[in-house]
């Protein structure tokens, strides 16, 4: 499987997964072959891997504005978002009010879910047709025994922003500590934690061109929290385990990378992603865009066909590598639960599918996958 | 840092982390380069991670002696035992009992501990001198409402190896589940799940020549488990996240090569090992044995000067990476938990070094390390 291999399929499933970038692979190596050590080891084969960690922590900090001692390394987003909202939940348990959103990713979803029947209450702020909350909502449904504010930074599905600065704004006036799951958001658009306002953040390695197996969340210096897994002392005490030191050395590069290419590669994805957009409209009658169309991941298009399900389009695309943004579980196929929180109905909802672009993706690829695309949409209404 | 090369110090703390073998890197590359998708999506580019994930599920479980669906993939020895210990609470809260030895890894201690302040009953089966557990203490002390024993198969510091199938006999008889944290034992001895007669079994990647960030937990079918970490629904929803696809593919190479090296590898190491011992004991008077003389991982030697501490041997012995084996926090060294239990006295303790082998070990290394030490003893003690 090559990206730029003309004979495999054009890739444009970012927000899935990003191919790990050659630099990073190169950064990593070492990690993987000689530099082996324990980073909690006293001899130089563990201070070697040690340091290796804490040169990738300031990369990380260096992308979101931070301390390097505010970044905790993790096996991934989701564990990052499970650390923030059962972490503040533990530590703060004389108040039982979590705000969030309807159209979190499962993995902050879920931990909600969790403390919702273990006796905690938690406020949902709907979204709109866009799929942004509004913030006149939240201001009214966050209260005085709010402990945690945690929506995220950008939707998976749709690209869809949320307006987390003036969330956390209204959250700070409460006393409540703010998260976002960042996962989709970091490497894609600016995500400096000051200008956010937020307390957490969760990275996710492998949607920035970093690894599988690793991520991060940043912690606001003073932030109550508590650990979700329980050993040795690693990670100031809230992550044990031996530090997945290759992986991390490749986050840190991947950040780097990210940090370096942030006033170029966004605007070329969206160019791209906005040609993409042009190229079909004009090729199929009666696409609807889903997502906000202006405040929006740069990479992101998630369209609806009026006439036909989104999978029936991407089975008569097998150039092209996609998905339908949709959960689907055994062969039982249902509509997507952010776009039908939009208000979407749910055919509309089941003529979408989700192209995410990526620094893979290239002009002619784009070109190609609009012409499939809209091949496949004909064949699949005839 | 090269294990085989003499400029490096000779590697003697394999119980601290392996190198990953040049099989097992080979074997991740292509999956940190080309084949790197996401294992959920529906595309090729997902399917053929997958069924990389699988095939790894496969080699881990013919380690075990299981089915690949009773193999869970998790973020390390860590989490597994985490998983392990707070996922049967879960499910069986009305038996509040549960049976651990005195000389777990914090891994497994504090999920205990955290269970005890949670309103759990915890009895702590204490040590012999050898560091075992006595199966007859282990008779009077599991009760019928005991839901969990969970007793380590091999000690990290000293290697000493617990009698787990006669402590499973005596679990099953009252209908109490069986853990074993197999982190150091897994590669080192034989570790099939039904000749040791566990429910549970925890495996740590980089204990076993695979990478740091990677582990594994066995479930036999039917055994009831909960989720420690929310999100997603992968792996038979209970632990979410994508999957760490090219460290899963390294730890399932990692075991393939331990089980093909079974009849070999742990008798060779065996064997390096009490010829250092036999060296070390013919030149420095009154040293001691820590651990059970017969009855211990192969690989694992811990022993203790006796008018010295460990890391002032070590401190002169720049060409040996070793560990004391007691923890060192913050420069104040306190003597080792494990060797306390034993009933070392506290002099002894901090007497105690653990030289550990591996692949990595060589012959010619271990006359080197006897060396080395000796002198190292010599002028400590001047």
């Amino acid at each position: 499987m090559n990206t730029n291999d003309s004979t495999c399929p054009i890739y444009l499933d970012h927000n899935a997964t990003t191919p790990i970038l050659p630099e990073v692979v190169e950064a990593m190596v070492p990690y993987l072959t000689t530099h082996f050590g324990n980073p909690s080891s006293a001899h130089v084969y563990g201070s070697r891997a040690k340091a290796a960690v804490e040169s990738a922590r300031a990369q990380v900090a260096a992308l979101l504005g931070c301390q390097p001692d505010e970044v905790l390394f993790t096996s991934g987003g989701t564990e990052a978002n499970n650390l923030a909202i059962l972490g503040v939940a533990q530590r703060l348990p004389s108040r039982k009010h979590i705000v969030t959103s309807a159209v979190e990713h499962p993995a902050s979803q879920n931990p909600c879910l969790h403390l919702e029947r273990a006796g905690w209450e938690v406020t949902r702020i709907p979204v709109d047709t866009t799929g942004q909350v509004d913030v006149a909502d939240a201001a009214a449904f966050v209260r005085g025994d709010t402990s945690l504010v945690t929506v995220m930074l950008a939707n998976n599905e749709t690209g869809t922003t949320m307006p987390i600065r003036a969330l956390a704004d209204i959250a700070r006036t409460r006393g409540a500590i703010v998260h976002t799951d960042a996962a989709q958001a970091v490497g894609k658009m600016p995500t400096l934690v000051d200008e956010l306002g937020v307390d957490l953040l969760s990275v996710a390695g492998h949607k920035l061109y970093a690894p599988k197996g690793v991520g991060a969340l940043f912690v606001r210096k003073g932030i109550p929290l508590g650990p979700v897994l329980l050993g040795a002392g690693h990670e100031r005490g809230l992550r044990p385990g031996t530090e997945n030191v290759a992986s991390i050395v490749g986050l840190g590069k991947a950040c780097e990378l990210a940090l370096r290419d942030m006033e170029t590669e966004p605007r070329r994805l969206a160019g791209l992603r906005d040609r993409l957009w042009d190229r079909l409209r004009s090729a199929i009658p009666d696409l609807t865009l889903n997502g906000n169309p202006t405040e929006r991941l740069p990479n992101t298009l998630n369209l609806s066909f009026s006439r036909v399900r989104g999978s029936a389009v991407l089975a008569r695309a097998p150039g092209i590598a996609a998905s339908t943004g949709s959960a689907c579980h055994e062969g039982a196929e249902s509509p997507s639960a952010v776009l039908l929180a939009m208000g979407i109905d749910a055919a509309t909802a089941l003529g979408a599918i989700r192209l995410t672009l990526g620094r893979a993706s290239r002009s002619d690829q784009i070109e190609r996958a609009a012409a499939e695309l809209t091949a496949a949409y004909r064949a699949a209404i005839r």
